[in-house]
């Protein structure tokens, strides 16, 4: 990692980071919560779709900030996604990319039900030293 | 922000960002998730609450990675919050810590259900250029 992209890091997490100026400052970002049941023996191909757009919207897309994909361990079928992006209009330009669509598509006949919830932050604190 | 702060955020998110080597080399982040339903005419007061303790945590405790605490848009007595260990044993030796503790006596006439989940991350992707 290269010191430009160490800078670049450090103000993402400083505009996360629930220091007191959280909010006041900078923007707040954007965050939602996935809920989703799978078919449980689809898990390893649904898992492969979540892990290929995950991967291509942090490398593509500068509003993603963070998505975090989890699955229960109790009962492996039921996912959260949570889900944080700099602003609003992020996320809408996130569902339009040809990552989103393919994994919309390549999830259609294993997610069983989606629960979407828009939320409004608390404090987003993540370690920054 | 110091540049050695800055080394140590580093280590940090390539611990929990999910490249081709994650899970593989380094230890696999401990991720929990709290859905919490509190009584609406608190809603300040337990704001405060959480606030408090997730700033102690993470300025305290070196296997805290992340706290988000959101409430919905839909129905702001309902918080989930997001929470990002470095190891199961860190989300013990948090339990144990006085702060979580202030926060779970404060709370305690506030918070009228708790359900927890553990998890097993999928992909943990957050933004690190």
């Amino acid at each position: 990692m290269e010191f430009r992209q160490l800078l670049v890091l450090s103000a993402v997490m400083l505009t996360m980071t629930g220091g007191p100026s959280y909010g006041q400052g900078g923007k707040e970002p954007y965050v939602r919560v996935a809920e989703i049941e799978i078919d449980p023996v689809q898990l390893e191909a649904y898992q492969a779709a979540v892990k290929e757009q995950i991967e291509a919207a942090l490398r593509i897309e500068p509003g993603v900030l963070a998505l975090y994909s989890v699955a229960d361990k109790e009962n492996p079928a039921h996912i959260t996604v949570f889900e944080i992006y700099t602003d609003v209009e992020a996320y809408k330009t996130h569902l339009e990319t040809a990552h989103f669509k393919k994994y919309k598509t390549a999830t259609q006949d294993i997610v069983k039900s989606l629960k979407l919830r828009e939320t409004v932050p608390i404090l987003l604190g993540v370690k920054r030293r």
